[in-house]
């Protein structure tokens, strides 16, 4: 797939949210579905739907809204939906081990295939039914399964070593959840997800509503 | 604290990271930051954090850059990071029980307090130290643990039902780990940690990266 424009993180963020929606309406039976519907179900601002859209070229037409399956069809091959990616667990810790458990079980696209611990031994273990190795057979492991897509759950202590370590390897993105801020080469892609940074952020979001209340009176309802 | 202007979600995500990073700076000594030394140990745009500031008024003077220790006192204010932010997780599974072992120890201002699960007992019971009731029992120890904020890890089908509880509570946000969106009043903020959607997203920037250096040379850094 051919990138036109260079695309906005938040707009690459939604696409997977887009797909899932599209396929919750064909499974209903609807054969088109307008920015406004979709905007119901998402809970987005149908602007914002549009304008994330407009990226794509046209989708849609103007008052006739946007062809389910044609968009159904666009996103799988947009997301690579026809094909799994395959994805390594690097540290098996307490939010490792229940990453393995869950397993994106909701996706079957995507599925951790192979996990690293440094407690691990030489010849590996199984931690629900995914290999395990110790980071000494990192690089030959990643080769071997194919690995693409690496989960950080390491030591903050660690995790700028083996993402400089992962550089020289075959992946090209990083989801991270260490609190560290990773320096790669830009062919690396970094997803950061820092729980405790979003809840603070939620934090401060509700007292800062919680004083405009305070203030004056609010619709509660859009 | 009051607000000024309509400040952005993705500049609310940010607030916290900027609070971390000013901190590290205070630790090593440092007096003051332009939004380049910034930039570069946050790895995030210049422009970006230039912008960002820019929704709190004159935090910084042309020329000279930030004053650290002044930015860490407004952003500790603003961030309620004098005070202690009180959150119940609701929904002991894989993820919740990950979620209560590591209970955000990054960050003392915000603690898990307390966690209902329908498997635990009338009485409560303990996980990881955090008490754990029935849901049964929500409202009443929302209200006798001054709970602000829910993390639901409960499963998709009752995710909204249980969301829609929670509005009937003093909590003001959700963090929701379900795949579904929730329908909420306005005045209750939902920050989505959707995994999967984000190892989507992922895949598509791994792939669309691997399209276009397939296509031309590139430079890897900046």
């Amino acid at each position: 797939m051919k990138q036109e424009a260079k695309i906005p993180q938040a707009t690459t963020k939604r696409l997977p949210l887009y797909y899932r929606f599209l396929q919750n309406f064909a499974a209903e039976g609807q054969e088109r579905v307008s920015s406004q519907q979709l905007s119901e179900a998402m809970k987005i601002d149908s602007a914002t739907i549009r304008r994330d859209f407009s990226y794509f070229g046209a989708l849609g037409k103007k008052g006739y809204g946007y062809d389910v399956q044609y968009l159904i069809a666009f996103f799988r091959e947009t997301l690579s939906q026809n094909e799994v990616t395959n994805v390594a667990l690097i540290g098996v810790g307490n939010l490792g081990n229940a990453l393995l458990k869950y397993n994106f079980s909701k996706n079957q696209n995507t599925r951790i295939i192979v996990a690293f611990d440094s407690k691990a031994p030489i010849d590996g273990t199984f931690v629900s039914d995914i290999p395990v190795f110790p980071p000494e057979r990192l690089e030959e492991k990643i080769k071997e399964f194919g690995v693409e897509l690496a989960i950080l759950t390491v030591t903050p202590r660690s995790a700028q070593a083996m993402a400089t370590r992962l550089t020289k390897t075959p992946i090209k993105g990083i989801m991270n959840f260490t609190p560290n801020r990773l320096d790669v080469p830009k062919s690396m892609h970094v997803m950061n997800i820092d729980l405790s940074l979003e809840l603070q952020a939620l934090t401060y979001l509700a007292r800062s509503t919680q004083q405009a209340n305070d203030d004056s009176l609010k619709q509660t309802e859009q």
